[in-house]
């Protein structure tokens, strides 16, 4: 017997029919003998329609309200669960946010679980009962409803299993676990069994929209095993462990992308010190992440380019400030936004002597120009031509064995 | 300054649109200088969108987890509602049943409010700030949450109206008033400016849709002033109050008529004592309501008819009874679900000699035949062929003065 938190996302739960199999599922691993707590999602689209209802009013709708009435969502999702399961015959029963209650701090919409009373669902566990929980949401000191932002289901699952102090946190989605690499676009991508959660953090902030990333830092600091798995099949998911447990046999876990970014070159600045802190000051206090950066070698000796990369929906907003604010004078901007960031993510890599050099050497061999590199102990990530991104990934998945 | 409750309900919050334009209303009442407690439904549709949904589920759907469902269609207009006040720039939050919080007793669906925590609110009016409140729902008073029944808002507006001590206590619906007779059916009915708890609940109960009649009792209980308004014009609704407070020009004030009885007479049953009891009692254990009872006079001094009315849908119902568990002999079973009830209502009845005679008179110069009566201080009713309601509602609005 084990004490599991079981979360089902939106699409989970998206219908009727989709909730009474998830009744199902949880019936099954109650016939097992666990312990069983339930984190449920609002139904797929049901959170936008809510959002969209709040614009039409005003689109800075008061964030107090803003989560009252987000909240409801989840709501709805709990008691439709707690009726199918009593109508299986199996004990159950919703709690809300302040039925709990889930205390959080911090603002609106963007809230912090920070404690949670366990007395009533331990007796209820007990006493052999499936607790049901809203994702997503809680209740601050003072009373008011809050919310922990987009897809903070995930983090309520790990936050319950860290306070509950279960065995495992298994999130169950529309996909069957976690990827070598997009199996929608390259069919030899293999599901992961085994991940970091370093690795599944690089893999999150690349675009696999398997967890919320926030969730899985949560998880990797209490140590809580957690697993991807599908609602709609059988399969086994892909396990998140700490990497100790973990045997790599491969220095690269999977390969990655996002169309995301973009490129920007300032051409011509003058090449003295304290050029770039004058370029890159302003834009972090606009709070525009730049993520990779290239100064060139300056030809003349006294001016240079310097190229970085920001997010796509940055880029207007980018050039005006460059344009505004910055005390830096140059010839011009060029931007380039049809670029694909291309990543390969492995916790062996920093064991693995020459993986970046088979990177490069595989993208040469494709004759696909590498626009700009980072890298991170456990990533290498490169921009290219948004055109070459599936012979890249293609190439990249082959050569490190992944295929 | 006045103290107003205003309840809004489904129709009048059914569109964003229509909640920016209800924000407006109450924005007047606040700039009149006014204190207010706003009370809304759900949107309109919404709460039968959610039964619909466990009903998919199962027609014995859990009430808990029921109660828990359906509550979330006026956490979401609360919350629409306060922020269209915010951005009119008018000081508004909203509050659950749990944050008040408003505590009830009985079984879930079908709950009491029993009590009400008003310090919060109180100190958000005397700052000025308009408070917006879920109808139709409270709390256990072991933390479950409850709902009060269909048309509940309406008892929950006045439970308000009475705890918070107000002036008046507003309801806003999607007629202007409570009519002389149907206006949709008959074009000369006229607003009644005021009518007395009394007469509005005999209306209710024959059909007038107009406000729930358990909320007209509690204001009658407590003598609160209530006032039934459009949301849709500034004409002035209908007052109702006590009788005291209304002068009586008038012997009837309304002619009301509904199509949801049937008659059923039972042929050649023993003419004896004890054979009504016999044939009532199981109907009455069935939780099936008689209305009106005639025994014709026996012409055989042996055998007699009884006829009697209950509503439409326990026709088949009553039937069964009749045939398996009735201990009265009897010949056949006659229905006729083709009728209407027509009432005159008027608390002037009783100082009013001749109503009844004026009544009988007006309908036999139609030729309308009249299949049963029944009488009370401040109604009196008859079962008519259901093609002659027309007719009957016309010629009574005449001779009673009321066009």
């Amino acid at each position: 017997m084990v004490k599991k938190v079981l979360k089902f996302g939106g699409t989970s739960v998206g219908t009727i029919e989709r909730i009474e199999h998830v009744a199902n599922i949880v019936k099954n691993e109650k016939s097992a003998g666990n312990d069983v707590i339930v984190v449920v999602s609002a139904m797929a689209g049901k959170t936008n329609e809510l959002i969209q209802l709040s614009n039409k009013i005003s689109n800075t709708f008061n964030k107090r309200e803003f989560d009252v009435l987000i909240s409801s969502g989840e709501q709805v999702t709990c008691a439709l669960l707690a009726g199918a399961l009593l109508k299986l015959k199996v004990k159950s029963k919703s709690w809300l946010n302040w039925q709990i209650p889930i205390i959080t701090e911090g603002e609106h919409s963007n809230a912090r679980i920070i404690n949670m009373y366990t007395d009533q669902i331990d007796n209820f566990l007990k006493e052999k009962g499936v607790a049901i929980i809203p994702g997503f949401q809680g209740v601050s000191k003072n009373g008011d409803i809050t919310t922990i932002g987009r897809g903070g289901s995930d983090a309520t699952a790990v936050a319950i299993a860290k306070i509950f102090n279960t065995d495992t946190c298994e999130i169950y989605t529309d996909v069957d676990g976690v990827y070598s690499t997009d199996p929608n676009k390259i069919p030899v991508a293999k599901k992961i069994e085994k991940i970091s959660y370093d690795e599944m953090l690089e893999l999150s902030s690349l675009g696999a929209k398997v967890m919320q990333p926030s969730a899985v830092q949560t998880a990797m600091m209490y140590d809580i095993p957690l697993e991807v798995r599908s609602t709609f099949s059988n399969r086994k998911g892909t396990k998140i462990l700490n990497q100790e447990n973990i045997d790599y046999t491969k220095s690269v876990t999977g390969v990655a992308y996002s169309k995301d970014d973009a490129k920007i070159t300032i051409i011509g600045v003058k090449d003295k010190p304290g050029v770039a802190a004058n370029i890159f000051e302003p834009l972090s206090k606009a709070q525009i992440n730049v993520d990779m950066v290239i100064q060139n070698i300056s030809s003349d000796q006294k001016t240079t380019d310097i190229t970085f990369t920001v997010k796509r929906i940055d880029v207007s907003k980018t050039k005006q400030i460059l344009k505004n604010e910055s005390k830096v004078d140059y010839k011009g901007i060029v931007e380039n936004v049809n670029v694909a960031k291309i990543s390969i993510v492995g916790a062996g890599m920093v064991s693995t002597p020459g993986v970046t050099y088979r990177m490069f050497r595989a993208l040469a061999d494709e004759k696909i120009n590498i626009l700009a590199i980072s890298t991170s102990e456990i990533k290498l990530s490169v921009i290219i031509d948004e055109r070459n991104t599936l012979d890249a990934i293609k190439k990249l998945h082959t050569v490190f064995d992944l295929d």
